[in-house]
């Protein structure tokens, strides 16, 4: 890969809106606060942990030194390793982008698939939704943060789909969450189970595969 | 789940063939010799070990102690956890039984589905799949023996495919594998990555979706 780094915070952005001035989740902490700032350089210590070593080598003191936050902060308000990842999970979660409006259910779903396997093939982010997979096969916790994660972002992009179905491009009865699930899943299959490359062909296929279904009425609702 | 501990051990058989008796992969060991049964033994134990408590708890000395093998046998011939979840993996690919023929490639497709579907749900066989997973996602030698896990399959149902082509009932340049792989798809994705239960109504849209594509040409050779 010879995205540059750049190119990698950008793409790293666009997928989960990272940003550090953005406030945490709201209720919880004053936007801009000390608590924010503390949550946001240890979410991203933790992410970049993550990234070059994996969620077995988290380590709590390291974080802290990485976040230059004491550790008593750190093991007080996470806990754990699986703390600090459910948390991050949940902030990925807040921050995601809201989804493409390009004025076809196709060019939608084609733009849903190149994030997703721009994503999963960047190095660093290809790296953290390695890890947080593997954490998430691991642990309960993790596995229930990483489903919300999903979940949210479904919720996102369903609106695609109920706007194609009004201009007719699949039946109006398509369940969102299955033509989307339908969209990521070969992606995803390949990047966690079979280890074969994320390719650009791979992402196209699984957008003409899933529409093709729906159009069939494939993703009726029950 | 209230599979009994024999349907399981069934299921498993079906799914790997694994069998106390059969001997090993042909031409390195004598088949029923000591080294064979040594063999079956530790993965036996390995694969025990990992339904109970994942990739990052396997111990080489429990390994050994279970297997009732001495350890310096087991560290002189598998090395590391990574060694023994490596040699499991080539030993489930190559135990793996033929496909279906039940006539029609829907009915195959079927089959393979709720095989899947069946594996992943089984309490036993699921943390089997789950830890190998995981560890796939840790260590790059895991990895390329889980992708060749799933290439010894994908080659052992492609016969599937090209039946129902000559059957005329998907086109003729219909690429097998790619069909195949998208009925496992949408299972894996929930199994590994969204954490949600892989229904029966999940393997039956994912088959009828898979062959609605493959029909409208998706899957054709590039």
């Amino acid at each position: 890969m010879s995205r540059t780094v750049a190119e990698s915070m950008a793409l790293m952005e666009q997928e989960t809106h990272l940003t550090e001035s953005r406030p945490a989740s709201p209720g919880t902490l004053r936007p801009g606060g000390r608590t924010a700032k503390v949550r946001r350089a240890v979410l991203d210590a933790t992410r970049d942990a993550l990234a070059e070593a994996g969620f077995h080598a988290l380590n709590m003191d390291r974080i802290a030194a990485h976040a230059e936050v004491g550790k008593t902060t750190v093991y007080r308000r996470w806990g754990s390793p699986v703390g600090l990842v459910t948390d991050l999970l949940h902030d990925m979660a807040e921050q995601s982008l809201p989804a493409s409006d390009t004025g076809s259910l196709a060019g939608d779903l084609r733009a849903n698939a190149e994030l997703v396997r721009a994503t999963l093939t960047d190095p660093r982010m290809g790296a953290v939704f390695r890890a947080v997979i593997a954490a998430a096969a691991c642990d309960e916790e993790c596995a229930r943060a990483l489903a919300g994660f999903y979940r949210t972002r479904l919720a996102e992009w369903a609106p695609v789909v109920a706007r194609g179905a009004a201009r007719g491009e699949v039946p109006a009865e398509t369940d969102p969450a299955e033509l989307l699930r339908a969209v990521s899943a070969p992606l995803y299959y390949r990047f966690t189970v079979t280890h074969e490359e994320v390719t650009a062909a791979a992402a196209e296929r699984a957008v003409t595969a899933a529409l093709a279904a729906a159009r069939d009425g494939v993703f009726a609702r029950a």
